[in-house]
């Protein structure tokens, strides 16, 4: 039997099945219409965003990255929680701007923004974390053509990275922002060209779960940002110190001390260097606030044996779950955290393994995997679904189509 | 630098680009609008069918297993090509009845299909092929309760694999099929309820590249069929050998030796066992026919540096070609074929690497490749793009949306 990953805090059983905010399952499911579906939690996402904010400093401002879960409802519920949103795309401008979220309120990072993306960025308000020398030029010259003032940060390529993470964006070579070294003279050219200034976006990595590696990063993204803003000879008006705080998805991960982040991070702002006194800090997490407060339901079509192992075939997959079935950026396939939600507190009887509808052997969402048991019309329960599972995912894989969503 | 895959044959410059149906890849992308873009040729289509035919035993039919590339042209255009269609989701049904294809033509086979999918296929006469006793229960009661003869054959989960395959599909334990000695009771099962029986499908993987492999692989295959025929007691009407032919995607990888493929089958289908003198047998092959018959191409936005490397970023990425990142089911990342199409005939003259427009270190298209200089506005083109691209990747990933498709 292989260990599956620890399920977050706030599922209870609620009648012998999974409750999510409050409601069980199958009538979460008769509300939706159908499986496979992903339910996300409103009081999840306040009680995280407030835990975070009750363990960071006042000072410092949250921001949500829109790339986690770019769900509508999910923008909307975040709107009134976070000081501010991060996008990847003209495609998530538009997402933002549909759920009338103010585009003063964002900014955009990506490597590889087209201009039609960065016209539409300039136009509107929003910041651009630009990614080069070459960006910075063609979006100065979309501004002066389109008689906008534009919002300028830049996003620095780190000469370090955040240890343990799952994602390292910075040390050494990257697609990603602009070498250290270079970045004083990019940005004393966007003043003199008179950009609104905007400051730095500095991001080392992502999804990290050791306390002590998110801080000795942090301290390295404060020392860098005073260095370049003494390189830039100007004061910094913003810094985006990024997020790098994971979720616990695999057996023996837990999570983040975030009092201790916090605390020191309260510590390194009660003794800022002059030329960051007056800066305005932002931490920009996206799986962070939203994975835990998701769940992908999918039902049981099929219970069959073969050679001895038991297989229970959803009506999801990896079409909705590709990170979950192991094929997204991992080397080692392990088990997230899985269960029956219908008979959520029964005891584990037998090993299984939760495979998808899909025509292919990568579509395995739990491998041996110790539950009680269950038949056809059961259904299964995904965590830590809240992020980077529907948008993430093939969704037409196979004419499957995209899963439900739904915020309660 | 590290090495490209193989560019397939039927590529060649057009004064000095890349040539796709014959004609520029510039006065392509005028005609589709923009890039992203995959480009399909019909001729390259029409060609693979026609060698595959001249090389296989005339008894042979060939099937196009739908998920490959279910773009509708493609399917309007191999209908003329090949014998049948094998689908794997009632999306697929609809997307083949939308281009007027005759589902008797078609075979369904899934490890999760839901009623309401077996409904259909049963209701349109498509032949199934199922994947458990459970489902041939179901798929029986849904036929008696409609009052339609069903169409069923059993997908079998054979007792040895693909030497040497991309995914195997049997040999052991697995979600597909129903294992080998558990066959014939079903098959009698199923002929006494009085179905339309329509034999077995046995597939034991796909991707190989070893032509001996594939042979050694056919002879067990019909070794078995005669075996679960005998069992059965019954004339076998039809049996589906799968597929399993790759094409070359990495360094080094070689084409497959179809005539000595077709020579070993027609020998086999010479020397047939009596209980088989009668069956059709059919070949199920998807990525064989479209793989190399299509180009993703993306314009470069941004050419950067970072620490000494050089990085053309794209308009497109994994959310388009999830497969050549490196990030569907792949261990070690190697690099497609790949090339500037824009300066086809030019010699490689600096190393760098092909990254899209995801904020995600995993968007690499191609890692420190040679490559002729290309500079913002150029266009890359990715090869092997024609199956598993477009369906087969997160396309609503960082709101991007999906690529346009285009068949010449």
């Amino acid at each position: 039997m292989k260990p599956l990953g620890p399920i977050p805090n706030g599922y209870a059983a609620i009648d012998g099945e999974l409750g999510i905010a409050g409601r069980k399952v199958s009538d979460i499911i008769t509300e939706a219409g159908t499986t496979p579906l992903f339910v996300y939690s409103r009081d999840l996402l306040t009680q995280r965003v407030a835990t975070l904010r009750a363990a960071m400093p006042k000072r410092l401002a949250i921001h949500y990255a829109v790339k986690a879960n770019p769900f509508g409802p999910v923008l909307q519920h975040m709107s009134a929680l976070v000081d501010g949103f991060d996008i990847a795309s003209g495609g998530e401008l538009a997402l933002v701007r549909a759920v009338g979220i103010d585009p003063s309120r964002v900014s955009f990072a990506g490597p590889g923004k087209r201009d039609a993306e960065l016209e539409a960025a300039i136009s509107a308000g929003v910041t651009l974390n630009l990614e080069s020398e070459g960006e910075a030029a063609r979006a100065l010259a979309i501004a002066l053509r389109i008689g906008i003032t534009p919002r300028l940060a830049i996003r620095v390529n780190p000469d370090f990275d955040l240890k343990g993470s799952g994602m390292k964006m910075g040390g050494g070579a990257k697609p990603f922002g602009i070498d250290a070294e270079r970045v004083p003279a990019l940005a004393r050219q966007l003043i003199a060209e008179g950009a609104d200034w905007r400051g730095f976006h500095i991001f080392a990595g992502s999804q990290a779960l050791s306390a002590d590696a998110i801080i000795e990063t942090q301290a390295q993204t404060l020392d860098l940002a005073a260095r370049l803003a003494e390189g830039t000879g100007a004061p910094l008006p913003k810094c985006n110190l990024g997020g790098g705080i994971g979720i616990p998805y695999f057996p023996g991960d837990v999570q983040v001390d975030i009092a201790k982040v916090g605390a020191a991070l309260a510590e390194r702002f009660a003794a800022l260097p002059d030329v960051l006194q007056g800066t305005s800090f932002v931490m920009e997490l996206g799986r962070y606030l939203v994975g835990e407060a998701g769940v992908y339901l999918a039902t049981i079509v099929d219970r069959k044996v073969s050679h001895g192992e038991t297989y229970l075939v959803t009506d999801g997959g990896l079409h909705h779950q590709l990170a979950a079935s192991g094929n997204f950026g991992t080397v080692v396939r392990r088990n997230y955290p899985s269960a029956i939600a219908t008979r959520f507190d029964a005891p584990a009887e037998e090993e299984a393994s939760i495979v998808g509808c899909l025509c292919t052997p990568l579509d395995r969402l739990a491998d041996k995997g110790g539950f009680p048991r269950a038949d056809t019309g059961d259904v299964v329960a995904i965590f830590c679904a809240g992020a980077y599972g529907a948008s993430a995912s093939p969704a037409m894989f196979l004419g499957q189509g995209p899963a439900r969503e739904i915020l309660l």
